[in-house]
């Protein structure tokens, strides 16, 4: 699963074995990465808690939309996981099979809207230029209607998968096997 | 302060303006990083609460390799925030203000051993190319001693740059001036 | 299909109209890029006998490995078109849908033996840096086993995605949606 | 000639034979890439068809402006084959020396009307960044007067040179010493 | 001081001498990179007259103004040696050490006014992508009230670093001490 | 001739008057670049001196290596200006107009010997990635027979085009037309 020998808790803790339990409801799998973070329970604790606040939180944008946000910035980085595990989120959540590939391969050739092209172009060039980002980038986010909150909301979001990708690249992590089939219902005619 | 019109809460929440309060004591000041944070309570708690255990918990790094890695991820981010912040922490733990200097201009020219340059040169690739991380450079790590646990952490550290780097990007984050003066002793004979 | 407002001709010469439908009955569809094409009987014919001379004669190197190399050439120009034609075609004829998605993030993730990875290597840096090609990088290809006749081989189609990537972006070619669901079936456990 | 050991057809089937006879009539040499693909008849035939449909049938681009693709996109892949080989009848065609070294070291240095200085932007920027081609990309070649036919021509030659390029690369080929000193008339005044 | 064995003139010749007493008595230290020149008279004399006529010289940029391009510059090339060297020129002839320090991290962070914002745009493009130059790059900094002579001279001053820094980068040139302490007086409020 | 309005002085110093008339007599013509300084008489002075030095003065490098080191840095750089010139150079002093079009190109094609090759692999990766420069990279010049003193006048020369090549492409420099045409005997059989 990852090409470090890190064991996981064994037993683990109560709330780690509840998460996971919650988990397998809500998704029918254990999410890899959570199971990578398994070897010690404070950074379990603190990755996950900063995780759903970052993608799970009340915010001008949508969930999908922090998906899309996940893909696009895994697609700059090449990141095989995280291309693997949000490019399902996307499928499902937006129940358009085609929107996940073609965000995951480039984004520039999906139908998007305004809206979201001005966030994803905002997502790819901090993430490939973040020296370059000046305040017409911002400018360009609040022409098409984000508010200063959301802007922050993007920033987190693609920043925290800059993050997300490399501690999946340092480790050779592997996604689970479930989320290459998911959200794989006939594609839109 | 930053470039998006986020006011801190106010009044700060009790264990917010308790932290705020222990910044001072310790450090002499509240970092702007920490204000930026301060508009949504629990945006703050669990950002707070992660960087904790990624920089202080217990780690085979010491405090100041955790502080020399961000360095050096923030220099090839270029990321002025970060390389005044934690290049003037470099500055105090190591007492040498040219080792701050030399890695926040190119790590290449400083003078280090072969442990840190082994852990400098991961925490580049895995910030410029993470999609080209392969077991080579897990080895070239355990071959100067790392363990799985310690790779882990380095990891986790260079990639927590790479997102605190894009969030201080996209905001525009102004480090606190009184950075810039701390550890500037006299320079080793 | 195209940004380009070219009509196919009407009527499709004899020789067009009987290859789309051996498209028909084989692949059950005309793939678009084909479509693209009959805008000019003589670009189609040279075109699509060019096409089959590299991916569909004799060679040692097997129809799934072209395929293979056509998606990994297309990772590295992030072509939308061809990611997806050629994707779903490392999932039908391997018949492993992981494969064909690990390819299209990052070969280097891919689960590979020495004789693949090499292939896919000089692939992607003949992609990405043909000026810096050598002697070397031949000699890899050598060392696993390849004869001058496949590195040629190798070339050829590496070279021919590197065109057909970009004749796809410049008109902004969509796949057929079909392809999309094509060897999805369950994941090997 | 090329690095690779690929003996031409002996002796070469009579068509084969006829098209270097034509070669060296016209052009009082055979190119070494015909050489080169003289090892395989189909390669050959399917090669030479293909090449010729996209450099010598009736276009809105003349002959020398598609010599003028190729030796710009293989200034920026600075493909040693392609510039020497393309770069002569870009000062053949043109009758100025000039012109073609000019466009071989930086085409952007170049004396061009709006018209090819449109063209050469497009593939220039076909070749170096695909993935980022969009509608305003073909905007701005049909602002200069090109139809999207010939829009479709400047990427079907930016295209192939793409391939060409790496073909020569991957097999080190090495131009026909008779190039160097093709069209090197006195340079106008 | 430098990785190459190459000793001073001993004795040294008169008028280096007399140059090196100069530059304690004006500067406090005589900066490594003459002690590296020093290994060749004619060298060290054609040097030391090129970069004064470059630095000094009167001219439409002050002395600050160039110094500053000097730092960007060399953040664009991560050159130690001359980051460490000019930016104590920027702190010391601007009084204000956030300048330097800002400037060595990301020009685009600092708080700067057009005209030296466009003079540092255009030194640094000249740098990173020197081939992509044009007419509209002259004519921002025309827009700010550069005259064509001043372009010259930011021109050369960028220039003349793209040469140091890469002296420097060639022979791991260490800059002396004295440097890293230099106008570290406090910070503005 | 160059892109800025800066005449010449008029009348020219005794001095450059002269200098213009060396120029004539040994080379046929007065390089535009020196037409260009010909502004400002302490600028002329200085740039001849420092130029003089660099490519003149006694070496362990040849006056062919020193202009071989120029054309592969102005490769890399795509400087049309200096291609031309220092191209001419490298083919009237080698007699061999293939290694001045090829270096051009790409001078992994050409034909070298050890030696020489890792002089020019020192001098790409000098110009291309300058920080990147480590003792290895010395090493390797060292291991091929190349002095200390020898390393500086490589370094010195491909810095020195570094610059050069700046100063052109700033100031859009033109190249004389006769260069073109030197050192165009026929190709080596």
């Amino acid at each position: 699963m990852i090409a470090l020998d890190l064991a996981p808790l064994d037993p683990l803790p109560e709330d780690m074995a509840a998460y996971f339990g919650r988990c397998e409801d809500k998704l029918g799998l254990v999410p890899n990465v959570l199971k990578a973070y398994a070897f010690d329970a404070e950074k379990f604790r603190t990755f996950t808690a900063f995780y759903n606040e970052v993608m799970l939180a009340p915010s001008g944008l949508s969930k999908l939309e922090r998906e899309m946000i996940a893909v696009v910035v895994s697609s700059a980085n090449r990141c095989h996981y995280c291309l693997v595990a949000h490019g399902a989120a996307v499928r499902v959540l937006s129940g358009d099979p085609v929107l996940g590939e073609t965000l995951a391969a480039n984004y520039r050739a999906a139908d998007l809207g305004p809206r979201q092209r001005a966030m994803l172009d905002f997502a790819w060039r901090l993430t490939c230029e973040p020296h370059a980002i000046e305040e017409a980038d911002r400018a360009a986010l609040r022409a098409v209607g984000f508010s200063d909150r959301d802007i922050w909301d993007i920033a987190a979001v693609a920043a925290f998968f800059n993050m997300s990708n490399r501690v999946a690249a340092a480790t050779h992590m592997r996604p689970n096997k479930d989320y290459y089939g998911q959200g794989r219902g006939a594609p839109p005619g």
